[in-house]
């Protein structure tokens, strides 16, 4: 087995390199900013080493991998009565598809596409006030991540409010058909805030930890959900985690992931470790396109694919 | 860890005894005749052992777990210019769909949907007479199950035939685009009849070794095809082998698997087992009803999921 | 050629008696109050006599009608300029069916489905606010019906306020797209009620006249319109006035007309007379079910099919 | 009034020199041939005057336009049994969209796309050989024609059958559902030699008479159909006539008209003229470019949009 931090290096010094970086995401105009020459890793093992590479410690936007977050908070809040607003299949259709929506009733395919998301904000916003339902959301991710200065970066968070009309028509689509049941303008202002929170790969792969390794953080002795739950979680992410890319994530990487348009990679090696790694540069499907080929290296040198 | 032997015996026994068994196929005339209260398994260990229960050496038509054969020779014989013909993503539509055919230009999604493997059929059937084809298919699947027997079962495959409308409609449709090359009828009869093969649990989980030990089958010492291939096509079983269920199979059972409508499935736990069971009867996704739950509790008590 | 007031009453009677009278919308909850065995018609001739039968002096509300009036008015706003927003083609979806703008980014099909209809509110709305543009709605309604008193049901502009979500849906996702181009509040509200406003049979016919006779009308000695701009609104009545059930209405009624939730429905047989029919029962389409069977008498009693 | 022969030969003049012509259709080998400098055009009046203009005694391959003939004798065969099998509504998706068969179990929208010509087609084929059926249909064209030798283009046929391939799709998916109840390859040839009939705009226009004159040819004396029938046609045509540019076409031109890929287009004035129109060049629609140029000016003209 080759050494993990000869190969972590290696890799953040060949993507720093690398010309062919993809597209920045430009529909949220905040997002535009960021320069694309930005390259971070960080990989967390089960006795908490955290070996790290490029931009590890810079933050960005982590956008739809703050649904990782926010599905483990709604499974905790409703359980299993999720599975009557939201489903766990794959879409075949872009992330913000309405398509879907109009021929299932409204009821979003998974909670990885916008508008599985949003019905999952809408379970964490039942009978709170929006800035209560934030605040659960954010003390989670610091929790997880060990770092309470984990923030939400306002100036996205107004961008994406400003520029959320195809949001704000899945929201108001679901809300005719009762699987939305709040305030459209309350649901969309939480989802638009926890997508705009910023952090590092470093803390992103702490977060990431309770998924790898059957639902507790083995150096802090916490039990975050039972094995089962995060070993269904990890499912989804690899059968749903890059939209309508999660067929080819799969097969070329091989591990349950979550991607940002941010251009962030969640990703877990089950039992072994758990993965962050940012490069702003997206492929035409919306995922972080160094992120992809990072991690298809990693996994392929260190064996860690599920598959075998 | 618990016994491997009781808790298979176990299952076949519940199983046996289960009175909610889903609806038997009639889409295809000849399945109709096969009696709802059959159920096998059949476990194939790394070296070799065979942990059997129910009926598992009843021989069954396993129709679409063909399309794990074939992709596999397919593969072999275009590597990955197979790709250019046959997408890698699932696709959120029911297993004989024609609608994503028409907006992606006749290029269907995965080869294990029915126009996916109607496409695989094709090129497997380049250069060569529809018997030849066969023949190629039949031998493979006789080595790596170990049985000169394993036979085609004629009068499904006319059964097929007489009534397979819809897969014609979906090979003329990609015939129209280039995507299928060959004679549409040719296609079709060697289609239909490698879907109408018939195997016993006890082969079927044989004939998956190749794909839970890295491409080899290990009893034999015969390497298969590379590890990488392996790990690949069971990403595309996780991911696509289920259909519309593709996602909720992931969910429950953890584990890459390829449903059939005669009630099989071949699933494996990539460096530890090859698994068959079958039960003819379906749930409304078209995919077997006890055959899914036989193997959530198999992989829940072996701790056998991918996913943690 | 029969006599126009004996068929008018004839039909009036049959239609007081009929039993099977179609469903009243409940959709939208004022909606639901209205009785269904209400039925009114009236008929305007070219030199301004009225003929009238059943409820023709009670007022309803008219829904998607309005939909006619707001279009002749941001044609004359905008001429075809307007046709780079709108489409002019029959939509084979319902009338609230948002997947067609997906596949069409954002451009509804045609002024008549809700998308279109919401579409050309905006272009009204365009440099003005929102009470002066629904000032002007009225305006031009009151002046080609010939009555000051008609005016906006506001317990059913906030009824439909209150559950327009899919309307809201399909305002946002234009919006996106830029289709939509002011609030999309404003745009709601100005929609919402202008579908609101409350009419009688007999000044819902009068207010026909402009599309029947060129662009004037007769009495007035008032040119509202070009004759070509009346001929085009008549095509596009008749191709897309009762959403999926255009053709259907073409076939067996044959004259260009536009349906509403209420009831109502607005026919003109071009050159000869302006109709209006109401009967508040729908069919499964959601247009007037007996409002098309007395069409569908009267002209074929009167031989005022456009097609011979 | 203008003179009719004079605007017949201004637009036949204008035609021939215009320079943007749209494209010859090239999906079908044979049609490729045709040279796009070819335009005629010819009305006949009720009293069997023939104004013609440009190539109007040349034969070209009427396509899709046989299918108004077709459905005619469909319903002299099963009457408004028909409409079991096929809707009456406009599409809004291209002329060989297999998209809206999925989503309607097999029934096409209307007679007028390819899925609802062959589903008619296969009506005339019940009990019948397939020679007999073309006979039948043959037959009728040359009486309503008055040329005995009109005929099929037989390299046109069997050029649309090796290429038909989407043809063949639709019709295997409609024979899944039992729409289509014959033999696939007996329907598709029928319908491959149908759309292969060459006629001239002179006869063509002869051949619309009946629709043009409430069922009857007065000249001849003979009632074909009877009056509603033929308003019910012409209604269709007018919805459904120019796949998904219906609703232009009667936005622009309004008269019920049916196109055909070879570039002719058949139109009716109710009570007025028969008209056919021919240029090779289509628009991306799929229907003749200058034909409907030249119907637009000539209705307008004459003033004989059925819309006022």
């Amino acid at each position: 087995m080759p050494d993990l931090s000869t190969i972590v290096a290696e890799i953040a010094a060949t993507m720093r390199a690398e010309t062919a970086r993809g597209t920045v995401a430009d529909y949220i105009p905040e997002l535009r900013r960021v320069s694309p020459d930005r390259f971070g890793i960080a990989v967390v093992t089960r006795d908490g080493e955290e070996i790290v590479g490029g931009d590890a410690d810079e933050p960005f936007s982590i956008q739809s991998i703050s649904k990782v977050f926010t599905l483990t908070l709604a499974l905790g809040r409703v359980g299993d009565g999720l599975w009557k607003r939201v489903g766990r299949e794959p879409s075949g259709d872009p992330f913000n598809s309405i398509v879907q929506l109009e021929h299932e009733r409204g009821i979003p395919r998974n909670p990885f596409i916008n508008a599985g998301a949003i019905a999952v904000t809408d379970v964490l916003l039942s009978g709170n006030r929006p800035r209560e339902a934030l605040g659960e959301i954010l003390r989670f991710i610091r929790f997880v991540a060990e770092d309470e200065a984990i923030a939400i970066d306002e100036a996205v968070a107004r961008s994406e409010r400003e520029t959320g009309f195809l949001n704000a028509s899945l929201a108001n689509y679901m809300r005719a058909f009762g699987v939305v049941q709040g305030q459209v303008e309350h649901v969309l202002g939480v989802y638009f805030h926890h997508c705009a929170i910023a952090m590092s790969c470093r803390h992103l792969a702490r977060a990431g930890r309770y998924l790898a390794f059957n639902g507790r953080i083995p150096s802090l002795e916490a039990g975050i959900i039972t094995p089962d739950r995060a070993r269904r979680i990890n499912a989804l992410m690899l059968t749903c985690g890059h939209y309508d890319g999660s067929g080819d994530f799969a097969f070329s990487v091989g591990l349950p992931g979550k991607s940002g348009v941010g251009g962030g990679v969640l990703a877990v090696a089950p039992g072994t470790v758990s993965i962050a790694v940012w490069s702003p540069g997206l492929d035409a499907k919306g995922n972080s396109l160094l992120g992809r080929i990072a991690l298809e290296r990693l996994a392929r040198a260190m064996q860690w694919s599920v598959f075998g």
